[in-house]
């Protein structure tokens, strides 16, 4: 494999399909996507099988691939039976008698259903009489850059900004259209281009200095349906000025911020829209002014309204002022506290984007409780791709295995329950509309640092498009499309690595959900009580006798927040599900847990593991040093070699914290560092 | 006061002189540092008391006062009766009937009795009949400034660098000159420019483009009788180039050096020398090339050799990539492990600049026993004015209370045993040549960031002239020239504000000589476990049952490097002064100490006190504020304030995390957070 063609690979063998590859395109369709699909037909088939492909001016009779839109197919009256309608964005693609067909809803569909067709080529997952229909189960499948002007990447592992340089929007051109298609053919349809902590001159995107610039750059990603956002600064009309206040109802900053619309939107007429972080970690917004979080929300989308824009504000909110004395406050609770009030007050171009747990994209997080508890406010699920607090890209973490436990939580907000899944199937007031996700790519390379992290990028727009894929199809799919199919041994070896990967990772990271036991700011390596007399609302509390935060109600009351049935489980330690334990209740260390053995055991047991999986997946690695390009082995090995050393340490780290505070050795008799 | 002008404030009242202030000046001798004595003597009366000064070209017999150096007043058979001799850079001041004698053994000798007359004057000190001889006891009395290229000053917390600006060399000249008065007004006479860790264009410094502006600025600093010095990097052939190694047995890497010495001081001829920070914390060193300190040390004194030079070698070695799990490494070894072996290996323009701490400027650390173990090696003990581990110039911590103790430890080291002062006034290969610090100073307008750290620099420079002054004797004359004689008990109050400031950082922060429980990398405020796990080698190692590293030959042997009386002493938890108790013992929380309380509730009641008496201070400054200047009186309340939580927020956490670890309550019964 080459480490810069992802999941697009040249074939070393034989495309899956009687009678060769359908080297003739018959067209059934016009418009800039549609026509880029017909494209990226033509420079995949030549660039994964050499293979040159001709246009039909019409129906020969010779075989061929129908490439089209629904009705324009159904206006050629040519000889394929059609569905009545698809679902937007959505695809069929059939190999039969009657030929072979891609048959776009529209023309997304159109450019989707040729990267499938191609995916399942490549994967052997085609056959002679084939058929599939595929539509993406939600609207907004976001990917969020926290590129910054300067070109640095706030949390990025995977070199500099693909967009940015010192200050200006600068790029390969030919590198961004590559970056489009990876993204495309996972079904992503929205890129936010700068980070939410807009710095710097990314103040200024939304002024005509930088809009030709954004415009350009969205010109490369519009052929594969792929539509630009821009985080905005809260205070914008202060900090660009003239104006001394960025109150949400002063009509002069509604006059401005809808005039910024007007500007921006005649550059860039399909932008999708702002994403906002307000209130948080130091950024403004309307609480400055004494309002609320839908006055500062509902005053922006009235000015992206007129353009068909949505306003994406983030639910990232909590006190970072916090007194670590004080056991009352309790920051999982803050992005509750402060939007279920709000439940019905957002205006209907509005989006909330939620993080899945309550926290901050630690290892271990229940799903917050706001996903399912608003009922009345659109809504998006917010991932993190790049692996801020599960490993950096030094460490492999297969994120999907994670995200497929989130998609199967039972947010049970209604008497029948929706699993999360479900709800981001559903749509509209009663679901969540999308997800959006913090990007792990980058100017390295192999785009994201550690080559096989490229399985993230790969998997979150899977999941974004279909919730309940399972990780293991993601991480099957993922592993045949970059290590080929001759050799089936390598992906499927590949695959279980991956599979194994998070839950290693969770061994030997902080214990059972007590999260933030990481190095402060860098958020890589073991601090044990680096965050415990902080700021941030980050502790675990422990002492001699006992761990964890006591989220019930007899504590912060978190717990109860929840549907009843979920409350009920989370609130009882011995229904509460072994990884969330210690992020739900305070417990000693002597507590006994299902298995027998008390809670410090476990921790021992997990960390001792941890390493021990950590070791094992190297040497799984090493066992395909034939079967691997040579470049992508050895930097692949380099980084579970440093995986190792961090898992050892905070094997070492955890063990003697608990050692150190109990006095209490290793049932087992291993070595724990005094 | 002005916050500006230090120890120079315009006087309010009348100096204590009697027939007046002397206006006319004989002069007795010649030089740019003796003209430049006597134009500090005409600015200070006019700018101190508002009088013009006249030259009289001859005695006229009027009231006058004679400024001159001892063999030329002498040659002019004035009325005066005057020593055989006066030790180097020496003065005598004397006012009798034979009139008003300013007589310098040399030009800085008349220039410091300047000096010394006037604030004799300003603090109410002088009289009628009054004399008084005094010389420096240390030829070396430097200031080190880590300022580097950019601006930046390393553990700099007064602003940008006087020097500096943008990888230039780059000053305000006449606030430089004011600087050099400062400096020299208390005995200072070597001025390393540039940080030890010479990084940027900073290691370009030696090199034509740079020599001008060093030289520039040295033309100002030469009429105050303070030498350049600057800061060299060891791989200087390789980085400036052309060489391919720094090997210091390498011959052409001594040819390079020679070269470079020979363009330094025919541009610079009157340079002190090179400051070398080598092999520590990612410096280059000899050590790279399998060649001893001694070898790199002398190879950089030859170069040196033919100009006067001397070159200055930091012991500051150590292996700062330690694990944590080894408990028979000691940092606090290391100065010895690498120096002991060396002694009588340096060549004789070689002085070995030592810390005076084993570990590193920690609030509580014994004196090293390298400065008294050492015999055949002359060197310097280094201290830090700037106040990086004493609450970086936000909390008031008068450093000579400390500096004291240091002088006053006995080095024990021959038989008769010798205290580090009269090691330092000795000299020679059985001495201490003199004092090497870190400057607390930088671009703010009264120079030190907090006013009344301006103590710890006038109180530096005294300490290193006089090694047996007294800390309070320091804190009532720099308050007396700083605040005034009008009002005689401001100046009272400031100093025993002063002199309770050390004892209360001592009692909030670690305790008994535990080192190192502080935020990493910005090392201000408490982090209790933040350099546990770390590779820095700086544990306290505490479990549920003890704290504390052992240190005695149970141990890691370090005690032991100490001479015999010290070493029992210290080994001894008995015996070991209780300010030092953990820096020597590994104890447990329930040890009774000489008070009758336990170590823990020691622990408990000095936190505690701590936080009280920083209180205190506060309310003390709160009583001048009729006293003092608006602007200064504010700027300290401030920093006042800002102590206090500081001080609460070590006493806090220290308290919460032994209580955590021990589960014991404070026996008074006072709050502890859980």
């Amino acid at each position: 494999m080459r480490e810069y063609d992802c999941w697009f690979q040249k074939q070393d063998g034989e495309p899956c399909v009687k009678g060769g590859l359908p080297e003739r395109i018959l067209l059934a369709g016009g418009g800039e996507i549609f026509n880029n699909a017909v494209a990226e037909y033509s420079e995949l088939l030549l660039r994964k099988w050499g293979v040159k492909t001709v246009k039909l001016n019409g129906f020969t009779g010779e075989r061929c691939v129908v490439i089209g839109v629904l009705d324009e197919i159904r206006s050629k009256n040519l000889n394929f039976s059609l569905p009545a309608s698809l679902p937007p964005e959505g695809f069929l693609i059939r190999s039969g008698d009657d030929g072979l067909l891609i048959c776009g809803a529209d023309e997304r569909g159109a450019l989707y259903g040729v990267y499938r067709f191609l995916a399942l080529l490549a994967s052997g997952a085609f056959s002679e009489n084939f058929e599939t229909t595929d539509s993406p189960r939600s609207k907004y499948r976001i990917i969020n850059h926290w590129d910054e002007a300067s070109g640095f990447i706030e949390r990025g592992y995977a070199g500099r900004s693909l967009f940015f340089k010192d200050g200006e929007i600068k790029y390969d051109a030919a590198r961004i259209k590559d970056y489009a298609r990876l993204l495309a053919s996972t079904g992503i349809n929205i890129i936010s281009i700068n980070n939410v902590n807009v710095r710097g001159e990314a103040k200024r995107f939304i002024t005509e200095e930088y809009l030709p610039g954004v415009a350009a750059l969205s010109a490369i990603f519009r052929p594969f349906g792929v539509r630009l956002m821009l985080s905005i600064n809260f205070a914008a009309p202060c900090v660009i000025g003239p104006l001394a206040t960025a109150d949400p109802l002063d009509e002069k900053v509604a006059a401005w911020w809808a005039e910024r619309a007007r500007v921006v939107y005649s550059c860039i007429p399909d932008l999708a829209g702002f994403l906002v972080k307000a209130d948080s970690e130091g950024e403004p917004g309307p609480f400055q002014y004494g309002r609320t979080h839908a006055d500062g929300a509902n005053m922006l989308a009235a000015a992206l309204k007129p353009y068909g824009g949505e306003l994406i504000w983030r639910c990232f909110v909590y006190n970072n002022s916090q007194d670590w004395r004080n056991w009352k406050i309790d920051r999982a609770r803050a992005a509750c506290d402060v939007f279920l009030p709000l439940d019905g007050a957002f205006s209907d171009n509005v989006l909330l984007q939620i993080k899945y747990g309550p926290l901050d994209f630690q290892v271990l997080e229940p799903v917050t409780p706001l996903l399912g508890a608003l009922k009345k406010t659109r809504r998006l699920i917010e991932f993190q791709i790049t692996q801020e607090y599960t490993g950096q890209q030094i460490d492999l973490c297969f994120l999907p295995y994670m995200w497929e436990k989130v998609m199967n939580f039972d947010a049970a907000y209604a008497e029948t329950g929706f699993k999360i899944k479900e709800l981001a199937a559903n749509g509209g007031f009663e679901g969540i509309e999308g997800f959006a996700a913090v990007a792990n790519t980058g100017l390295d390379k192999n785009w994201t640092g550690h080559t096989l992290a490229q399985a993230n990028l790969y998997g979150y727009g899977r999941i974004a498009w279909k919730p309940d894929l399972k990780a293991l199809d993601i991480a099957e799919e993922w592993s045949r499309l970059t290590f080929g199919v001759k050799q089936p041994k390598t992906a499927e070896t590949v695959s279980q690595i991956l599979m194994r990967s998070y839950p290693a990772y969770e061994k030997y990271n902080a214990p059972f959900g007590i999260c933030f036991m990481v190095t402060p700011s860098t958020h890589y390596g073991p601090n044990i009580e680096g965050y415990e007399y902080s700021k941030w609302g980050t502790y675990h509390r422990a002492d001699l006798h006992a761990i964890g935060v006591d989220r019930t109600v007899r504590g912060s009351g978190y717990a109860a927040l929840y549907a009843p049935k979920n409350a009920a489980v989370f609130s009882d330690p011995s229904l509460c599900p072994k990884e969330f334990l210690l992020f739900f209740h305070r417990l000693p260390y002597g507590r006994l847990l299902a298995n027998g053995e008390t809670l410090l055991q476990n921790i021992y047991d997990s960390h001792f593991e941890g390493v021990e999986e950590a070791q094992k997946m190297m040497e799984d690695w090493e066992a395909l040093k034939e079967a691997v390009d040579g470049c992508v082995y050895e930097s692949v090995l380099e980084k579970f070699k440093l995986q190792i050393k961090n898992a050892r340490e905070w094997r070492d780290q955890i063990n003697t914290y608990f050692f150190r505070k109990t006095g209490i050795s290793d049932a087992k008799g291993r070595l724990i560092y005094p």
